[in-house]
């Protein structure tokens, strides 16, 4: 899968988007909207993704949506650490299938990591507990 | 190491901006810089920091910073696949020592990925020789 082409608005976060299929929600503005990872790397992986822009990945977002966007992502990261209390977070965001990018719509992972807990491989993770990503859904929400 | 605390100015990277110690740059403006990670994951692994902002992680960066910021960090993901031509690049950003920060001023990743080529892990790279990173950042900015 090449870096370059064609947005496909089949991707599942077009369909999460326009409420095609369910997700997990932790925040929604006109910006962005940040759900939980159903196969979650670590306990409180949120994906933040964009709205308003076809971009597969960071080269094809447009420049000019970058300050939005990113300042819900902090936002969320924030809730996210103030509801989690984690030690750290990585933030990841994967372009083209050899970096591991599986879906095909510009996304940004918060990944909360405590002290020698060792995260799942992305791709490898277990399929979570719905009510349990939605107690750290509700829990992310409350301290936004 | 927590995720609150005060800058540290005597920090590598702030010594770097400053022109303390040397980096091998691949682009630098009145937004950024861009320069080598001198232990890379991978081949082409490139650094880009922000200026004008004492921020240790995301979340105490200044959230009217992160366009202008954002827009440097994607023109040199441009570039930086432009110059390699990698089948993927991973944007990679870690907040707090336990989720693999070194140096406690803000930066992203840029890690060029191939397939089928594994990434050296983060703190257990080997010290890269600086006549290849040199190379491959005269390639970088040459593609800006």
């Amino acid at each position: 899968m090449s870096l370059t082409g064609t947005y496909d608005d089949a991707n599942i976060f077009a369909k999460i988007l326009r409420g095609e299929l369910p997700c997990i929600k932790a925040f929604e503005d006109e910006v962005a909207l940040a759900f939980m990872d159903i196969f979650p790397q670590g306990r409180g992986h949120t994906l933040v993704i964009p709205k308003g822009a076809q971009a597969r990945n960071l080269l094809d977002f447009p420049a000019e949506m970058f300050g939005p966007y990113l300042e819900r992502v902090q936002r969320v990261a924030r809730a996210v650490t103030a509801a989690l209390e984690p030690d750290g977070f990585q933030i990841l965001q994967f372009n083209g299938a050899p970096a591991g990018q599986t879906v095909f719509h510009l996304h940004f992972h918060i990944i909360p990591r405590w002290d020698s807990v060792a995260l799942a491989g992305h791709g490898h993770a277990r399929r979570a507990d719905d009510a349990e990503l939605q107690d750290i859904a509700r829990a992310i929400a409350a301290a936004m």
